[in-house]
């Protein structure tokens, strides 16, 4: 897909993806919007097959390659959900999928793109070796590289989780995405302008990785440079597709602090009875520190995903253990430019 | 109700609780179900209000009370999730739930108790001072006890579970139910007895408290004498109403270890991103043990309830605190009486 994804390009990629995805349920909690004192409908991606969203990106772009092409299989470098559900989208296919990740990515996610049958090379935790060993990879295979987000057939396919919940929800005020790269986003931000006329979408972030927000108030894209937070689907910058759609049809941006993202979470794990990855968290943390007008609005959040080591919980972690999580997620990326 | 719950009592309750219960999502796991060979189908009880399914049975039992009698309230002993889920159940028809528990019951269920608003009355963590606290309880204030599970009201309403799943879920060949007094159990057989003609009801209990294992070879119920299982919602002895009920209806019982059963609950959080408690998670236990023949077959299973301290999880408890949980738990009950 060569340009911006049309309201039919959309409606495409939904009809492409339907029959291999699960149609995600949409859920509420009672003592959350009772404390609250709003309604919030969380669409639960955290329960979308390989555990993110990101399968509905990852099968678009495998079912959507001409067959000369598909045949030598796709390529990512991600050590995140990307990854995994690249690997599980080429299984549907029947075709390989070569996975660059760091050496230091954590064992839970290499555990993860093996048990789909993803291929793993691995290589230097930066950005510069990650990159040239998938050029190798992409030479030496043949295998088409799928950008995790800075594609617009992974943008129309992200879209779809939005449209699932209009579809679900009538009348919703508004819909908070966290924002990492901004796929998501982007894509949720075209499905409220093609298929709303009301639904205003609201960017949310960490403060230890605030790109987005720093991009959108200097109206060009600023790289994330050494991000620090607990959420470790939302380190990357924006992209050179993402950025427009996002400048152009999100109406605000904000950003919790990760002990705010941390009370969150746990939030949605003690009430909702489900599990989410920090990431997930940052827009009910934003609501819960007042930094939208919500009373009495209908708010639609995206719960991201829910690929958490059980071992390893925000809450439990002592400081010795808090150290390793912040080396582990600043190996993983320093700078990461934009594209 | 005075008599076993027919099938016009069980659509009754289905009718009667029907607003004020979430319809609990089926969901399903490919991962599962391709490492077990089998098609297993989730009824999800755990993402119920309060947290478990005991939520239909109180909310049934408040909604049928007279008025004359539901003003003065209902009481009942219980450290656990029918207490909760009876708090809740009587804020919705605006009466006070007097909840007598053992004082050294986990801060964590003495919170969710207060959270809905019940009125909570210590006692020495034994059956003794439980049931003359409760009988003063209801002396002096004139409430109705409601029992958790020894309760025709109670089954009728648990019994709705399964009829959700069996709408969902179409030609079933069993469903697997874990069986603490067998409020939850009975219902289900009575469900598959009316509604159905071939869905076997199995049952599935802790080796660690296996007095319904025996209860079923001896043909009498045999008591819950010092239970130790980490299943704190599988403690207690089956009732004079349950157990004649599962001895007509239910085809077969087995057991799993500790062990076993939080490598289920950890397959569960896992691969389906749903919090589950211990309890919830015998069924699977069995089933990765091949107590059964599940070989292509389509298999139900409710998962129960989804309250646990998330502080305390039994992957991370280290020796010292799984000393603590023990300790806690035979506090609770030494020997439970059949009633």
């Amino acid at each position: 897909m060569e340009s911006i994804p049309t309201k039919q390009d959309i409606l495409a990629a939904a009809d492409r993806i339907k029959q291999h995805i699960h149609r995600t349920p949409v859920m509420t909690s009672r003592s959350i919007n009772d404390l609250l004192g709003t309604r919030i409908f969380f669409k639960c991606e955290n329960l979308q097959k390989a555990g993110a969203f990101k399968f509905r990106g990852a099968t678009n772009a495998i079912l959507s390659l001409p067959d000369k092409m598909a045949r030598w299989g796709v390529a990512t470098h991600s050590s995140g959900n990307h990854a995994a559900a690249l690997s599980l989208a080429a299984k549907i296919r029947g075709i390989p999928a070569f996975i660059v990740m760091p050496r230091t990515a954590p064992r839970i996610k290499i555990k993860a793109v093996q048990s789909y049958g993803g291929k793993i090379t691995f290589c230097e935790p930066n950005q510069a070796a990650r990159e040239s060993t998938l050029e190798r990879i992409v030479r030496e295979t043949g295998a088409t590289f799928i950008h995790p987000y800075n594609n617009y057939t992974i943008i129309a396919a992200q879209a779809t989780a939005a449209l699932e919940l209009l579809e679900d929800v009538a009348d919703l005020d508004m819909v908070i995405i966290p924002v990492g790269g901004g796929g998501l986003l982007s894509g949720t931000a075209l499905t409220a302008h093609y298929f709303t006329n009301r639904v205003k979408v609201i960017a949310a972030e960490p403060e230890g990785a605030d790109d987005a927000y720093r991009s959108i108030k200097a109206g060009e894209i600023q790289p994330s440079v050494n991000p620090k937070t607990i959420c470790d689907g939302l380190l990357t910058s924006l992209g050179s597709r993402t950025f427009p759609i996002i400048r152009k049809y999100v109406s605000a941006i904000h950003t919790a602090s990760d002990p705010d993202i941390i009370h969150a979470m746990r939030m949605i794990w003690e009430r909702m009875k489900i599990i989410v990855e920090p990431s997930s968290s940052v827009p009910l943390a934003i609501i819960i520190n007042n930094k939208l007008k919500v009373a009495g609005k209908k708010i639609g959040v995206i719960l991201t995903g829910g690929n958490v080591d059980v071992e390893r919980l925000p809450w439990n972690v002592d400081e010795k253990n808090s150290d390793k999580v912040t080396e582990q997620q600043s190996d993983k990326e320093t700078t990461q430019r934009p594209i």
